[in-house]
């Protein structure tokens, strides 16, 4: 694999060369070894809600088989799960949070090789009805508590938040009342972004957390900038991308990448959704209006989401500042307003869809096991897709990663 | 004059007792006196650019005599005049800059009565041509050298400035090169307004300063709210409103109000304009590319003009974060756009929403003179609009200013 200055993927690639040691010190030179990427560094996501039933036990035989084979199908593709953190139903009774479920939920992931992001810690929508009954500053004091309690419940299991989610409107959502609204009304979107910042901080400084909105306008933009001269410590800037209404297209992403990645702030594309059916009327202005009883996927559907998914997370992997993809519905069951929105259908067959982004995440940008020789110094050169890898050596196994930063890694065997 | 609960206006108007002693102390007693408004503290503006040529005798006579005569009917209702610091006209050789007309213009409006605001000190818009040949760090330092020497320069004259003009659209402004729009896309729009504000606090830490847009979107409001908590020194936020595609209504302006004034600092309307002619068509997007040979005012377009202007006068002044309106273009001659603009047509004479902003101003809004007799320990009790007011007592002549905050006034005569 070579990595030239017109490679479109060369931020995705590293060069590195190894030296292979025996105990003694002595070079294992001219000697045949083969090297096999087993993880992406670069994070392809999807939403995993049906983890929770499924790592609780609490599935009927049938659907415990269907849901098992589901994941045995995501797990073939995706090394990056999110899983569902609303306040609402998380603790929908106050004192008493889900904590267990989500953590068998969590551990399970992480044993299938998954990096876990939690989502949301603060969002207006889905939060705690009991809010409702308190005081502002009592709501402030209540959601920054939650924050503590979930990330420190939580470390070395689920270190990736969504901190929080869709602050531009927030202040002036007005569809019904809630404590989320009122507390960002009365502090403003910066001030209350930078306390539920710094309380996730606090409870884990290794954590990467994200601040995430479906809105990508200039509004945006002004927010994060807003929020960086203020000091508030965004790891990586999440933008969500609903296309139930159409394809953004390259220009349009292209658009956003460029106005979003001159922060200098990894990009995580955190809520993406390509539909394989009809599309939702433009006119719609909150995709949750849009209600409907069957919205089938179709073979024209299909086709198209497929092309369309292949462009878009080309588009995305192309560009550097980008760390990661997530999808958001794995299968139509259960998806988002009854969308066929999943890379598989009601009954966990595959889309094209699926099979493309397969394609493309363990085909095309997957370095394929390559046979090496060491020189007489023990050494070889490699160049690969950033991530994680097997070296076989004599039926030893060994594991290594490659990083933009490695230069020289010395293993001895 | 009474000011109840009830009452609209009463954030615009004072209660105050007054005390009129001798010189040796004792009350006077029992006398008549006449109180009469002279100004008010509300900055009624407009737009004085034609004061530059008249104050500094550029003019023929006929011109010289036009131009008096509309500043004639300029000052029967304004206290508050804007004139132009573009960079681009102000300084179009570097080093030389127009600083001794400017002050000139500025001197003779103060004779005259009014305050005078500077617009604008940093704009991407008629900027310095010659900014184009420098680097971004020079661009950034001869910006602030240029906003120190004016603010510094102008001190005492001109204390009010619009300091920043259109930040929102300032670093993605795409339709010609300029050194404005390339620092602030490198700065950021935060860092820009606080260098920007910083430099005219330094210079005139007493001086009213002014962020000011056309912008009126959750961008603009976002921008703010950062550039607070950045702790930038804005005294006052400035809205534009020129409505050549139609009045916005009084909904409209009261949404934008609702919004703006939850920062609790005052809103300045700095550019005000409703037409007495045909409207600019919806589809114009930015209103400088609407270009017509001739664009007369008309009969019905001044009736609508100066129902929508009474209208739009009497929205803002209600609410009470509003500090100051300044109407943008006095007269269709030279008016921007060549549009019927104006309260005054070209051969100067008043359209109706001249006398019906006067109305306003020098009428409705005005305490009229009001005689009073003194109680037994020389005092009395007077509500009036806030604003100068003239003491009458036996042909000796007073000052004195009523505030929201007066509550005992002591004259001694």
């Amino acid at each position: 694999m070579n990595v030239d200055a017109a490679d479109k993927l060369k931020h995705r690639k590293g060069i590195v060369k190894i030296r292979l040691t025996k105990k003694d010190g002595s070079p294992i030179k001219d000697t045949e070894i083969t090297v096999s990427q087993v993880k992406h560094k670069f994070l392809f996501g999807c939403g995993a809600f049906d983890s929770l039933p499924l790592a609780n036990d609490e599935l009927g035989e049938n659907d415990k088989a269907k849901i098992e084979e589901r994941f045995e199908k995501f797990f073939d593709i995706f090394n990056y799960a999110t899983i569902p953190f609303y306040w609402g139903r998380f603790e929908p009774e106050k004192g008493k949070p889900d904590t267990n479920r989500l953590k068998k939920a969590s551990e399970w992931l992480v044993s299938k090789g998954c990096l876990v992001k939690g989502h949301p810690l603060c969002w207006h929508t889905v939060t705690a009805p009991w809010l409702l009954d308190m005081s502002n500053e009592d709501i402030l004091k209540a959601q920054l508590e939650r924050i503590n309690r979930e990330v420190s419940d939580f470390k070395g299991l689920v270190d990736i938040w969504d901190v929080i989610n869709e602050v531009v409107i927030m202040p002036i959502f007005d569809k019904y009342d809630n404590g989320i609204t009122r507390i960002c009304k009365e502090l403003g979107r910066i001030r209350l972004v930078k306390e539920v910042f710094n309380e996730a901080k606090k409870a884990n400084p290794e954590a990467i957390l994200i601040i995430n909105d479906f809105n990508t306008s200039i509004s945006y933009e002004i927010l994060i900038e807003g929020c960086l001269e203020a000091g508030i410590p965004i790891d990586a800037i999440g933008i969500q991308s609903h296309m139930h209404q159409g394809y953004w297209g390259v220009e349009k992403t292209l658009e956003v990448l460029e106005r979003f990645s001159h922060f200098n702030i990894p990009l995580h594309f955190t809520e993406n959704t390509l539909l394989s059916g009809h599309l939702m009327p433009p006119e719609i202005e909150d995709l949750n209006d849009y209600q409907i009883r069957d919205w089938p996927s179709t073979p024209d559907g299909e086709e198209r989401q497929a092309m369309e998914i292949v462009q878009h997370y080309k588009t995305l992997f192309s560009h550097p500042m980008v760390e990661s993809i997530t999808w958001w519905n794995f299968c139509d069951e259960n998806a988002w307003l009854g969308a066929p929105a999943g890379l598989l259908r009601r009954d966990n067959s595959c889309k094209p869809s699926y099979y493309e982004l397969k394609k493309l995440i363990k085909d095309e940008w997957w370095t394929h096991p390559t046979r090496l020789v060491t020189s007489n110094t023990g050494e070889f050169e490699f160049t690969g897709f950033l991530g994680e890898y097997e070296l076989v050596i004599d039926n030893i196994k060994l594991h290594f990663n490659l990083d933009k930063n490695s230069t020289l890694i010395e293993i001895t065997v």
